[in-house]
């Protein structure tokens, strides 16, 4: 392969927002995917499930594409993969607790005797055609979780994944710093790091400083029950709380179906080891006094249909929460979720239990690395060009400084965003040229089938109601046969307003009448009079603006 | 008046919820109301502008209300008062700033002719009928903020309305603390606090510590142009960036409606100087370099359609954010507007603008009393009665918690909740009865015409959109003389998904056709029928519950 050739880092999603992680390298006509993730819907997509990437870049090159590479199991990271597969079926890499969690997946979509996943260990090199990758092993909220190293004749790029540096992981397999640095001294052409805690200083404390809570916690509050709402995909933090509650002698039920789910590959796979009689069945929970249970479940971003909101709302089958529960939310609130997790702990505050929520008392801690670890990466590492990723533009941003006072140049540095192409090669590193990207709708079984001009009109509807005007005119003559009718929804209390609404309708004839007498007897015409003359009577009446749908019926 | 009549409490906002203060106080026949405040619509209240108190108890005993009184002047307090005056027009009471606020709202609403207000300072007692009523000084984010003591026959009642306390405010003007002290002495009855930081321990610090940071950010960055969002009413937080662009030679532009009217009053009132030749108008901006200027805007919430927010979308009219502009946003996130304000932040450095926005570096402290100065309130008054008040559910337990803590009787403290009515005797506090509350939304020029009907309509409307079924059928002999027809809004992308929409129809027809089979001919029927079928039908197709809408139009 020349050495003159470019390398194309094509970022699909995952920058300059949060999730959706997907990126695509492409060099001498070939492509590696690294990562193929989700991202949850924004406050302004109502009625969305989920939203990923717009791969027609990749299905427009669908013969260049190798593979599918994987930094770790999260949804931001593997949750678009089905629906990625269903129009592209290319082989797929990754660590063994990633890809169990890939299979749970496939197997729902019924994809998994179709598709080829590859286990690989930390510390494996593979080849796919042009690249080879080497993965590398680092800390993060989930087990092995990977960095990523792509080796071409033109250099080597590095990108980390999501990564923290524990040096006291509950597993004992620390980051491999050894990798990084020895990448560093070989030379590394361009680094792509996290960003997501690049506004924090310092370090972040090590998952086992939680473990060390857990315990005071069971031991100050020996005779009530305990429940822990936390992450489904955090398999340590799961361990810790079975750990602390096999110390002081607990059974443990789970709860929640991603709880689950997650649990039983984490077992299965040896990555959550669980003592024997320890675990029982949600049902069995009736069969112990309080301070015999601890009960880990989802819901602690005060999801709506998570198990802890059931929980707290009444609305759960099988748990109730009594006066006296201990309630442990081991988890911070995600940008955007404070508000349903606020309601969360009200209600569990109502119903007499003990609730401990807050950051200050270490029954958290984060997944990503803080300042003083994006700086043992860069320095280690030490690369030609620095590409910040995972993050809103603000995180890429503060970032890149970061990146300058570790003494990388400024113009070596690339901010880049979605869909813009950053060309590599020996010595330069640049923005060039765009491809086709963006997002990706997913509303119940449609994949793209609500765009903007839906969501348009789902917030118009959101906001002010509908009024249809239905009339049924005769085709001969233009005379009106029935009609017209005025019915609404979401706009107005009905019952309560019926002057305004008979009113309405003498604004719709009206607006019949004009138009007939001015000879605009099409139905364009008498339905656009319709619309305008209704919608600026309702505005004028009420400052609101529904949506108005003037519907003619031909007999 | 007789010492055994019972006082009532009567919270009809503001408790178990933040935003929409009120609260009754009735005794021997007569009732003064406490605030009267807006809140800001939930999410899932789509559309709606404000949300303020149901009032009807106070309009069934209208001939019992005497007055309003007034703890100071931030929208949660006062925002209702012209909804309420319209319907029971009753004398204010409230200090110099308060009423100046209060006054702009009514010109808006033609009601400042027909509106008593009456000017009080700390220390006034007014004779309202039954109840003698002192205003106290207390420290806040907005000048001119009371305490309320109320003087009955059965004992002294203290609200503290939003406090901290600050030991070098800014004008000069601490919280009384003296005569919190002295009522103690004499003997309070029951104490009334507001619990919005109880979470946090410590002290809140002084608003003059964040003019220290102000002038060292404005020494740091004397050659760019300095913008500063921050609340329109935090007239300290606005005379101390006033100040400190004095200090530094700029000039100061006001961006934003209600910064601009919020200063307008607090200038020709006195609680705002600004030395000659400081204030500029927005207009005259261009007339200066960057360095010589400080623009103070709205929009430090991320609000879509403020200032700050159409700044850094180039959606202002006036300014335009350039490349080396320092941005200060001098405020923290009110929970729920975190995702908006990243959004505005995010946009900002995409335009090369430096922001400062993270609490760390001292921009902003709050106006609440932390942990030990809501203790000092209660050591100082040490009331036989505690009520908690101002806070959701958590802040509420928190705050008892906190006055068992300084020695007050579990039973001597009411978690109580909007409408249910605190009875208070000599010797006694306690739950008793309820009383007509909740919320009344306000949309547009509606008042109360979108209830939880409409609101669920909307939310129906926003998640899955509409299908509105139309036919024209005989009045005769039940025949389809037109249709069916199907049209949709926010449900799919039409042009797109042009067979669903014939099958759709098909599958209306089936269904008239069925009805007419099984002698089903009435309206109702026809439409039940039409929709079940259809909603089947398209749950069916896409796990999508769109509203069916059928309409029948007979000739």
């Amino acid at each position: 392969m020349a050495k003159n050739q470019k390398l194309k880092i094509i970022p699909l999603g995952g920058l300059n927002e949060i999730g959706k992680n997907m990126t695509a390298f492409e060099f001498g006509g070939e492509i590696v995917v690294l990562d193929c993730g989700l991202a949850f819907p924004d406050d302004d997509m109502p009625g969305i499930d989920m939203v990923i990437p717009d791969i027609s870049y990749l299905l427009k090159n669908k013969a260049k594409v190798k593979a599918i590479v994987l930094t770790h199991g999260h949804e931001d990271h593997i949750g678009a993969i089905p629906y990625f597969l269903k129009q592209l079926n290319v082989p797929i890499y990754g660590s063994r607790l990633t890809l169990g969690l890939v299979e749970v997946k496939l197997k729902e979509h019924n994809l998994l005797s179709r598709t080829k996943l590859h286990r690989v260990r930390a510390g494996d090199i593979i080849n796919l055609g042009n690249f080879r990758v080497e993965f590398i092993r680092t800390n993060h909220s989930i087990p092995d979780s990977m960095a990523i190293a792509f080796y071409t004749p033109i250099g080597t790029i590095v990108h980390s994944g999501d990564f923290k540096v524990d040096c006291t992981p509950i597993e004992g397999q620390m980051i491999d710093l050894a990798k990084f640095g020895e990448l560093g001294k070989k030379g590394v052409l361009a680094l792509l790091s996290e960003s997501t805690n690049v506004e924090r200083p310092g370090y972040t404390m090590s998952e086992s400083t939680v473990g060390d809570t857990f315990d005071e916690l069971f031991r100050n509050h020996g005779d009530q029950r305990i429940l822990v709402a936390t992450f489904a995909s955090n398999v340590h933090r799961i361990q810790q709380i079975i750990n602390s509650a096999y110390r002081f002698g607990r059974k443990v039920a789970f709860s929640g179906r991603s709880m689950e789910n997650v649990a039983e590959v984490a077992m299965l796979l040896g990555y959550m080891k669980v003592p024997e009689n320890v675990l029982i069945s949600i049902d069995e929970i009736k069969k112990y006094r309080p301070n015999q249970l601890v009960i880990i479940t989802t819901g602690s971003q005060g999801e709506p249909m998570s198990a802890l909101t059931r929980m707290a709302f009444s609305d759960h089958r099988k748990v109730e929460i009594n006066r006296g529960d201990l309630v442990i939310i081991s988890a911070t609130p995600i940008p955007g979720n404070e508000k349903p997790i606020s309601n969360v702990i009200n209600e569990l505050f109502k119903k007499g239990a003990e609730v401990i929520y807050k950051s200050l008392e270490n029954i958290h801690v984060s997944g990503h690395a803080c300042q003083e670890e994006l700086k043992l990466i860069l320095s280690l590492t030490h690369p030609k060009y620095f590409i910040p990723v995972h993050g809103e533009f603000r995180h890429l941003r503060q970032h890149a400084l970061l990146a300058e006072k570790m003494g990388i140049l400024s113009k070596n540095i690339i901010l880049g965003d979605v869909g813009k192409v950053i060309e590599v090669g020996p010595n330069s590193c640049k923005l060039n040229g765009t491809v086709p990207s963006g997002v990706v709708l997913v509303d119940g079984l449609g994949v793209g089938d609500v765009g903007n001009i839906v969501l348009r009109d789902r917030k118009h509807l959101a906001e002010d109601g509908i009024i249809v005007v239905v009339v049924t005119m005769s085709k001969k003559d233009g005379k009106v046969l029935s009609g017209p009718d005025v019915i609404s929804r979401g706009f107005v209390y009905v019952r309560e307003s019926e002057d305004l609404m008979e009113e309405a309708k003498a604004v719709a004839r009206n607006s019949l009448e004009k138009s007939a007498k001015k000879k605009q007897n099409d139905w364009a015409s008498l339905k656009s009079g319709m619309k305008s003359s209704m919608s600026d009577f309702l505005y004028m009446k009420t400052k609101r603006k529904p949506m108005v749908l003037p519907v003619i019926m031909e007999v």
